[in-house]
């Protein structure tokens, strides 16, 4: 399936093409089939090195990346940013360079500064290294597993035999929470609306984009879709109204620090997620959050725990398999 | 030998069987043997998931339930508290659902606090999971683990072939330190007089319990056990006559802190362990230690080093081979 | 080819023998040759354990080793200090004993203190154990592998296919930086010299040794070689002159509050690695530096980048291999 893949690091979803969003949808289901099997693993990159460099540290998302590389039988390294040489003065270039001299055929990178992940990419190019980079959450630029893993779960609810973006041709998705600083509601605006799905995003005017259009470019240049189906509330009834599905954004308590939100439980009270806020949606509404949850501030503690409406875990599930498909697409026929 | 294995978690020792048990020794027994050949590898657990959930940190304990999997060709998953999602406020339910939904299929849990392991289980039994949950130590509840290669290395003194639980009938066990707060000396309590030995306890007075009954109740109404031969003492000497192993516990330091202790030299003068006190027991006697030591605090530094007395090396060895043995009877034919 | 070798422990190369180095550089040729495959995984230590017991963190070299590890199919276990039990006031002694206990076979050893290693080796022998003990870096007395790995790039360069050490014979290597607290330059000067290369070394008066026979005897009443050709200079230039090879060291930056050095500016002015002062070597000079770097201190930082001169790069490499070929030598038939 792979011979006409031909991406070669994933760092944005904003130019990714249809075609690839429903090959990384199929190669997941068919690892989705695997990982129901008793023994979860294939030997594709048998030998092969993925090196998590987490220099935002981040348990769970490390973990699903591990995970999903050991069971393409790969070998892993993680670099702990706390005992690393980054406090020895190293710079970020030089520490990637150590790892692509050492053997490494992937990297999976974290860092709390945009931009990071595509100038370790443009580097190992640069050094006609055949090493490939994964954007595992770049500041407030974008977290594309993330998005991917989203999208997975979505279109799997709507037919999981066959997962494709097509399935979300005018669907509502709404997002709620604090877009302006939220990587993963970037990826999955490029995401769902190149799906053709009609993207609310609803939040408090201080944790939305004031010029939207600097904020997220209309059209990127090298962007294949030609229009995208965007739209901004400052309450969440509205955007709620009639949506197919709901992602609650993860709030960074430092928000309120930074006087941006007065206060979570005031939070709570304007936009979170609650069963009856649910009831503006379309029936069969389902909730997503990325994780971790603050219980009872962006979604009602019973509502997170209501398998009728949340999708919660299957985002973990399918995390593993999106995170393996991932690095079965780029690392497939490394040497 | 499995087939008629049917304890899903192991949470506590405190209702046993001496079935149980003695499965346990057989399986470790079995295990020793594999461990002793060139390629110390068994394929039971290939592709499963074991997930070392330490709350509260443990190199030494986190590493021998890591090289148990290993050896048993699991994949496993460590779970570092500091750069964790509970930084993050994530209730540790919510942490165990996530590697739950990763795919996770035995959670070996450490925790400060009593009783985590247990809410963690009842969780997972809720979901109606089949992931199994392995108690590593909670709060100043259980160690069952801990107990068991205890009970291990004691029964293969005793019988290198065949370890089983009749062999300490009527053999004196005494344990000295801080039993109050000691989850290691709970769990050998159950399995010591469950196997039918007469268990000594000695200690200062404020780190013995005061309202015995309360604090292990003489009969638990689930216990298979219908009398334990329980002593108490706040002088060492009477605890150490006769007695065929001694068990001496960590001390931590904090109890100085708390007004436990007058000091550390006069807790040594008191009920250290040494060759002059070694003389009041059986000859033979063997000497344990959970470990890590304080060495002259609770041990002198000679006796700790002499094999003849010390069984401390043979408690970490026993330690691989009875994780094994846990980890295959509540993992055997998972899926 | 380890039918003839013998060491057991790798700790210092100050006794290293000819037939040992050309050994240690055969086999590493062979493991680069390995790691060229598509599947870089050979059997050699499977299902045996290798323990990186690092006291004092590096990321960089524990990921070399572990790398190395798992690629001859060899288990890991990582020591963390952060977490250990030494924060429990257990000693080091202690902490070795319980990893030989938990079935470890090659035990991969960093503190910051000279003579650890040695200490643990000998109470492994003193235990009859079979456990080999590898030196990873123990405070300002050696690190052999950095020094091997940087003896195999530069054998490479004289003679990819066959790298030996007589190829160093006559040529002038220059050391450079903080020679006096450098366990990198210590045994360079062990091995280089034991080649028959000249090696002069530069660096400011505060941070070269004083009584230089104190620092390094003469000769070492158990080392095989007769006579060392060793140079002291204050000024970089005189050393550089006609150098085939310079290395440069990583100058910490404690040197300062120290009072041992007035600036990085003007270390870098006096002593650090520019396109002009090469001019002073031989034409195709090449030059190395263990990393982490401090660009624009050491080494210019064009100058790093530049693969004309800088073996950086390679050295890193050389260190898999060269890990490969230790534990492959070292752990070689153990069972």
């Amino acid at each position: 399936m792979n011979t006409i893949w031909t991406r070669h690091h994933i760092i944005s979803l904003a130019n990714f093409l249809p075609a690839e969003y429903n090959m990384v949808l199929q190669t997941a289901a068919s690892f989705q089939e695997v990982l129901s099997r008793r023994v979860k693993k294939v030997p594709t990159l048998q030998g092969q090195v993925v090196a998590n460099l987490f220099f935002e540290p981040s348990t769970r998302t490390r973990n699903s990346f591990e995970l999903a590389a050991k069971r393409l039988s790969a070998d892993t390294l993680n670099f702990a940013p706390a005992t690393s040489s980054l406090t020895k003065g190293e710079t970020i270039l030089d520490t990637a360079k150590t790892y692509l001299a050492m053997g490494t055929n992937i990297m999976v990178i974290r860092h709390r500064e945009a931009g990071v992940p595509q100038a370790i990419a443009d580097e190992m190019d640069r050094l006609e290294s055949r090493v490939s980079v994964l954007n595992a959450g770049d500041g407030q630029h974008e977290h594309p597993s993330q998005a991917l893993l989203d999208l997975f779960t979505i279109c799997s609810v709507l037919d999981p035999k066959q997962p494709k973006i097509e399935l979300l041709q005018n669907k509502k998705v709404t997002i709620v929470g604090d877009i302006l600083h939220s990587r993963v509601a970037r990826s999955n605006i490029w995401s769902l609306t190149a799906a053709g799905a009609e993207v609310h995003l609803a939040g408090p005017p201080t944790l939305l984009p004031k010029l939207f259009a600097d904020w997220i470019p209309e059209n990127q240049e090298d962007s294949p879709i030609t229009e995208r189906k965007l739209f901004l509330h400052w309450d969440v009834e509205p955007a709620l109204k009639d949506a197919d599905f709901v992602m609650t954004l993860r709030l960074q308590r430092e928000r309120m620090t930074q006087h941006l939100l007065p206060s979570l439980r005031e939070y709570h009270q304007k936009y979170g997620i609650t069963r009856t806020r649910l009831k503006l949606c379309k029936s069969g509404v389902r909730v997503l959050h990325p994780g971790p949850v603050n219980r009872g501030v962006e979604i009602s503690s019973d509502l997170m725990d209501d398998p009728e409406f949340s999708l919660i875990s299957q985002q973990v599930t399918s995390g593993v398999a999106i995170r393996m498909a991932l690095l079965y697409l780029i690392g497939g026929g490394k040497s």
